[in-house]
């Protein structure tokens, strides 16, 4: 019997990667090599004759347009597309715009590492009339004031992004033969700590390489029997040494 | 008050648009021309401060571009976008694929203008062994069979894209305060039909023209009270004569 899949891919390169700023709920652009990032996953996964039923996606730029331009290199971009601001990247809170070398001067290495690598220690949050406050943004005024963030954790990230995984993104698999979603580096430690049952501790140790196709397959009891990236195994070792180094 | 709104668009230039073929409900691409006008309009639509709770599109690769294409620019992209075979381009049966003068030359000039201009006189039909046939296309595997068209006329085309345009696309007018439809020359056709109220002998001689926004406005009670296209008039005329000449 052929697998059931889902499929998880991190957007390319924006353009605050480049300039090495906190991004977050940002809006900003994928850059060209973002594009052609996309393209390439989307290629690859064309020639391994991937097929997706349907697609999630968050309400950010980077991942949206790296969604699109996977599905037109696989000749899919009419499937159904879900939109859902609980897949969006964490909340960096005041750090969001701030670059990363010019943070770690003002509040030092140790605590701009801590902010960055703990599981529970969100950075400070944003005061509620900062012009970053999601609440000013028309993309959330159907989102409760409760759950919009100031700031997250990757666990505050986690604890968001779970009951759309359970309720939705997940049992979706039963009418479908693939799935694909398209998100964003912390987003996406929270599916796959969930798929592997990774901890707490380990989940932050783990960098999802950008624009690399993450693959899951399942049986027919939607148990995970396999996983594995598309792309040559040494780029990617390489690739997520570099995310390490950088996020 | 703001009027609510209701924004038509005609894909741009596709490969075969370019080629003179007949298109139907082929998937092709959009040329780097067609991709040029739908990051025109969007930019319009932005400068006029424009606002869309929620898109449709066909299933076809060039209308979802163009909406894709343009979302991005209003940086909407994060809307609803919901895609149906309703809204896709008329079916032009046996002569899909065929290049425009050669069926001239083939049929005469007299069949060829009737087919492409006829309210109600379908193409020839594919047969359904043809590997033409949109039941071989998996996109449609949950269209019935007694849904999807061998050939069609703009008739054709007309009624079944009316269920869908009642029921799902107007309907939603009430929870919005703008919606955007990206769709072909013959399915807008419809629209334009349905909102003006155009007799089936006049909506021949309407040409949609490709790349323009064309806006409805509507008062409290659903009523249109104004309509007109984005652009420089006198270009639009002609874009609308050229459209009549090559279609």
């Amino acid at each position: 019997m052929k697998t059931k899949k889902i499929v998880l891919i991190r957007h390319g390169e924006s353009v605050w990667n480049r300039e090495n700023r906190f991004t977050g709920w940002t809006d900003v652009d994928l850059t060209a090599e973002g594009v052609a990032q996309a393209y390439r996953a989307g290629d690859a996964m064309l020639e391994m004759g991937l097929f997706f039923d349907r697609a999630y996606t968050s309400y950010l730029k980077r991942a949206i347009k790296t969604l699109d331009c996977v599905l037109d290199r696989m000749n899919l971009d009419w499937i159904p597309v879900e939109k859902s601001w609980r897949l969006n990247e964490k909340h960096y809170g005041s750090l969001q715009g701030l670059n990363k070398g010019e943070t770690a001067e003002q509040y030092g290495e140790e605590q701009v590492k801590l902010w960055r690598r703990s599981y529970d220690t969100p950075p400070d949050p944003l005061s509620k009339d900062d012009p970053r406050n999601p609440r000013f943004d028309v993309r959330y005024r159907n989102v409760a004031d409760s759950d919009l963030p100031l700031t997250e954790s990757l666990k505050d990230t986690i604890d968001r992004l779970m009951p759309y995984w359970d309720n939705v993104i997940f049992p979706s698999l039963r009418e479908s033969e693939g799935i694909i979603v398209s998100a964003h580096g912390n987003s996406l430690r929270g599916v796959v700590k969930k798929l592997k049952n990774i901890s707490d501790d380990d989940i932050v140790q783990f960098n999802m390489p950008t624009g690399i196709p993450y693959v899951f397959e399942f049986d027919d009891k939607y148990n995970l029997v396999n996983d594995f990236m598309i792309g040559d195994p040494d780029e990617i070792a390489k690739m997520m040494k570099t995310a390490a180094a950088v996020k």
